[in-house]
C-alpha cells in the first residue's frame, strides 16, 4: 500500500497549505479558532449551544459545523441563537479537511466575527490528522466512554490543546474514575488544559466560559 | 482528488477479494463471524466480556480485538476467559481491513472456533467502508450518543444487520427517545434487527445470548 501512502501525504501535504492560508487570514483579523473533536456523542453541540447561549452577547460567534449527513447539528446551533452557522455535509468523509473550510468560510463575514468554532465530524481517529487552520484543537470526552480512550486514541489527545471531559452528572453511572482518565490523558499530552463539565447540570461551565472569554481577550 | 478516489477504489477492491477468502475460510468451517462496530465506548468489549463469560462452556469463540493504540481491550477479553484472542493494534489506522484479519487468521485454530467475534476500532465512519469477511455487522450505540446517530452516520447502520442498543440502564439520564433511536435506525435500514441491552444491570443480556447461540445452531 505504498501508493496509498504516497497520496495520503500528498493530500496531507495539500491541506498543510489550506490551513497555513486559513491561519493566516483568520490571523489578521484577530479571530480566535478552535477545532471541536470528539467521538460521536460525547457533546460538541451540546457545549457549544451552551456556549452561545451564555456569551452570544458578548462575543461574535460563527461557527461551522460538519456532519458525515444531515443538517441536524448546524440547526441546532442557529436554534440556540448562532447567528453565523454554515453547515458541511461531508457525504461520507470522516473527517473535515481544509479544502472544505476554504469552500464556506467566504460565506461568514470574518470582520463581524471575533470566534470562530468548527465543530469536526464526530471521530477520534481521523480528524486529528487535518489541520484546519484552527489556534488550538478542543477534545471533548465523556464520563460514559471509559477512561481508557486517552491510550487508545493517542494521536488526538496528541495534537489537542484541550481536553473537556463532559457528563460529569453521570460519574458513578460506570467505573470511569477522574484521576485516571486525567493520568491516563496527560501521560499522552503533559500540557493538556481540563475542564470538567456537565452541560445538563450547567456545573463546571462558568470556568469554561470565562477561559473563552479570556482568549479572546488575550488576542485583543 | 480524482488520483485519491481511484486509489480508494484499488484499496477497496483488494480488500473485498481478501475478504472474500475469509469468508470462504470460514465458511468451510462452519464458523459464524461477527465484525462489532461502534463509537469509541459504545461498550463493545464489555458486550463481548458478558458474551464470552456466560458462552464460553457451550461455544467456542475466536476473538480479534483491534485497537489503534494498546492492547487494552485483547487483555480485558483474555481475562473474561477468552481462549482464543488475537490483538491487532492498527497504528494509527481508523479501522480494520481484511489484510490485517488475513495476517492474523492462522494463529487462530479455526478447527476449534464455532463463532469468531471481531471488534473493530472504534469509528462510526470509516470501518463501514471495509469487508472483514464476516457475516454480518452488528453497530453498537449507547443511550448516552444520542439518537441522532442513525442519521448522521447512515453508512454504518445500512450495511449492519444488527443493531444492539446498549446503556439501557441510563436511559432518562439525557432525552435519548428509545422509539425515536429505533425509528431512525430503521429508516435507513428497515430489516436491522434490534436489541436493547445493558450490559452494566444485565437488563436484556439473555435475549441477546440466545440469538448468538441460535446462529450457530443454524449454521450446523
Amino acid at each position: 500500500m505504498s501508493e496509498k501512502i504516497t497520496v495520503e501525504k500528498k493530500v496531507l501535504s495539500e491541506n498543510d497549505k489550506l490551513a497555513a492560508d486559513i491561519r493566516a487570514q483568520l490571523k489578521a483579523r484577530g479571530i480566535v479558532a478552535l477545532n471541536f473533536v470528539s467521538s460521536p456523542g460525547s457533546g460538541k453541540t451540546t457545549l457549544l449551544e451552551k456556549t452561545l447561549g451564555a456569551l452570544n452577547n458578548e462575543l461574535r460567534i460563527g461557527l461551522i459545523a460538519g456532519d458525515v449527513q444531515t443538517e441536524n447539528d448546524a440547526n441546532r446551533l442557529k436554534a440556540a441563537g448562532g447567528k453565523m452557522v454554515r453547515p458541511i455535509v461531508t457525504g461520507g468523509a470522516c473527517h473535515l479537511d481544509a479544502k472544505m473550510i476554504t469552500r464556506v468560510l467566504p460565506e461568514l463575514d470574518l470582520d463581524q466575527i471575533d470566534l470562530l468554532f468548527i465543530e469536526n465530524v464526530g471521530n477520534l481517529v481521523c480528524p486529528s490528522s487535518y489541520d484546519l487552520g484552527e489556534d488550538m484543537k478542543v477534545v471533548l470526552i465523556s464520563t460514559t466512554e471509559g477512561d481508557d480512550k486517552p491510550l487508545k486514541y493517542p494521536g488526538m489527545f496528541r495534537r489537542s490543546s484541550v481536553m473537556v471531559i463532559n457528563k460529569i452528572d453521570l460519574l458513578g453511572s460506570s467505573d470511569f474514575d477522574m484521576n485516571r482518565v486525567k493520568a491516563n490523558a496527560r501521560s499522552i499530552n503533559a500540557d493538556l488544559r481540563i475542564f470538567e463539565v456537565s452541560c445538563r447540570t450547567g456545573q463546571g461551565l462558568k470556568t469554561w466560559f470565562e477561559w473563552i472569554k479570556n482568549l479572546k481577550a488575550a488576542e485583543d
